[in-house]
């Protein structure tokens, strides 16, 4: 079974926490909506605006913790997020 | 009686229970508006953003719990719901 | 005395219960907003979002129950609708 | 004097109670802001949207009673009204 | 020192209340903030929505009360409103 | 140092109190978010909306007091606004 | 680990106090949502409307202190802001 985002929609698994203490980042533990969160883009849809952000499958990304809906798939933990809700790229 | 859903809206079936448990996903049990459900495309509108998505009858969508409007027909419950209520497509 | 509504707006008859229960629909007895209506077409405006509809007069619709205003014309119960607040055609 | 409404505004003139109990009409007494009202057209505005309602001197109207704005000209009750506020044309 | 209204903005000058009564007006003396005033147009901004009105230096026109800005220069009270403000012309 | 406005923003130097009483104008002394200020404005963004006003450096305009966001550079006061929240231009 | 902010965002690194008094700028120190703070623009998004910007990488803004997403990488925190954000370039 596989989550195929719709219009400017893009499926994330967000980071467990080991890796996101491993990659240097630190995010604030604040109880704001605007809560960043590190996942994993699964899929992207194929909206016109969310096609603009570039975005591929495996990239790194910080995303609102509080935006999308949550799914999960055999076992997995997923979200379906707005193009919106994705703020940045993070580049090794 | 058939249901056919104008503009941007599309008719939808809410998968029961048993058949969500089948296909491997879990929803989550929370009280949000963002609470997703697991549906099966009956019809489609003939507006120009819900023909972007390019939804097909028969198709397993994921979509907002709480949006969209209830009708029974024949027993039968199904929700027309608009675009934007449809999240992803469940795909095999 | 006819009623010619204005813009993308449309006239409806409301069904009467008897008519809803024959044709097989069960309406939610919901308080909630988005509880649905069954209705006529007596009447579509000549704006271009409602032309995009194609409803024709006669068609029996799924409308949505708090939306427009009610007026009576010669004992006869109608509601003067925008093109938004109707859901979906119903065809036998 | 004369009022010339700007833009999508319209001048109505409101018909009085026995006008419209003669034309068969009966209008909800509700307190709801959606309460319509019987009103004679006095004077259009020049703007585009209210061009396309295609409404003359002298129609009858169906408008939102606590939309727009009163005005009294040596002794006739006026409305100021945005195109929105008018909902149909009430024919013979 | 004169001002120059900016983008879809008008000077005005509210008439004064012997003018208003002269002219055989009377405005509704509601606390709601429909309540219209009379008022001479002054000054016309160069956007492209108040062009559209056409309106004159000199013009007698009816403004919202509670819309726009007062300022007074030499002892005389002036207001600055946007056109949407201003609802109709009056004509002699 | 010197502050360069982006968008449709200016930076404003708010007038000191003798020179608005200088010039004749008085400022009604509400507590209303509306309430206007004098102003010079010191420079002026790109942005297409505000070039459209024409605005000048060193024009003085009116402006909404609680509009933009203040910043004092080497003791001397200024504010960023946005292009709407200058309401018009005062000319000897 | 580096960031690439996407759409119409930017990565600004906040300038620590003493780096803000040496450049002679006095932020109040208000409780306002319109407080204004300086920082580095760290990375900008590839955007249409953060482009007509012109901003470069090293440049000293004012942005708005309560908006964008802070996140510390390796150390060091830095915000991701939206391009309405920032209202103005600090030049020396």
């Amino acid at each position: 079974m596989k989550i195929k985002p719709l219009g400017d929609r893009a499926v994330l698994k967000p980071a467990k926490a080991e890796e996101v203490t491993k990659s240097g980042i630190v995010l604030p533990d604040t109880v704001d909506k605007e809560k960043p969160e590190q996942a994993e883009v699964v899929a992207v849809g194929s909206g016109e605006k969310i096609a603009k952000l570039g975005l591929k499958v495996g990239d790194q990304v910080l995303c609102s913790k509080y935006g999308g809906t949550e799914v999960k798939i055999d076992e997995v933990e997923y979200k379906v997020v707005s193009e919106d809700d994705i703020l940045a790229v993070l580049e090794k």
